[in-house]
């Protein structure tokens, strides 16, 4: 049995840059010109046509798109730094695109080979979780989940309230050596 | 926060009968001819030649064969009717195979409609499951899990030491009303 905390960390928008890659899509496929302000609390899907929400969803269904993503600045450096501390497990909603999860799979052997495969999870409702903290980008994840979720801000949260909120990964790495150093 | 306690469930030897399929491809493609007895606590592999073993390995590897498993005698009734006592997630392992997640995701919908979507997780080390009990066909996966291991037989683990066991859905069905009647 292990000692040592459990840390769950959410792909999209915390680890892998779904936003921006949506945002690129939608700007060269269809000329959308989105400022910040314009994003805020927003998903995609509702300030887009319905025919190009369509296509994006044909896309994400398809299950390649995420194999492209690009890392979220500081994730790496963060994750392999709180390794020394925590059991680091990736909890990902795929059931939405079950195709996904090979592209998933694919994205995280290249770009976290330091994490296991044995330590990747694919699931719906998180509070099948047995973990002390959640980091992910959508608060319902904590509704029931028996740890401390930790909120990660994306643009479409900017006025959730939530406590603690971390607005980067090196705001999370503080954070995270601060609760291990708390309760050890 | 749900009251009702939570059941996890293994797919393949449990509820998927993958014993059974690669056994009968064994037979049809390589004219193997194997007792119950040569079976018994023993992997296709352990027996099969090499390079049959490698094939095998290589359609497992492409995903389908999980979408074509006969579904193990009982298992649609049994999780039905446990439904009305238990949150029902099914959790298999499908890191091995991560081509195999769409085809288990489909096959689940089509035998298991009943399953929300939400309640699939694909996992490898199953210590990260928040669950009362897991009925599993490897005792490896209870270890480190904080709920209660239930073995589900098997012809690999027929002489594994392990309590509880159950030889199928109607024992299973049987020992998890108990249990709830037990700890309600």
């Amino acid at each position: 049995m292990t000692c040592r905390p459990r840390l769950a960390v959410d792909m999209d928008e915390v680890i892998a840059d779904a936003f921006s890659a949506q945002l690129a899509w939608y700007c060269a496929t269809h000329n959308y010109r989105w400022t910040a302000d314009m994003l805020e609390d927003h998903h995609f899907s509702d300030l887009a046509d319905p025919a190009h929400t369509a296509m994006m969803e044909n896309m994400l269904h398809e299950g390649q798109f995420f194999r492209t993503l690009p890392v979220m600045t500081g994730a790496q450096q963060a994750l392999r730094h709180l390794q020394s501390r925590y059991d680091i497990f990736i909890t990902t909603a795929a059931m939405e695109y079950p195709a996904s999860c090979a592209a998933k799979f694919a994205w995280l052997q290249e770009h976290f080979p330091f994490i296991s495969p044995l330590n990747i999870v694919f699931c719906g409702d998180k509070s099948i979780l047995a973990a002390d903290y959640l980091v992910d980008d959508n608060v319902r994840h904590f509704r029931n989940f028996s740890g401390q979720g930790i909120l990660f801000s994306a643009p479409h949260n900017k006025t959730t309230n939530w406590t603690p909120r971390v607005t980067n990964w090196k705001d999370a790495t503080t954070l995270l050596e601060n609760l291990h150093d708390t309760n050890a």
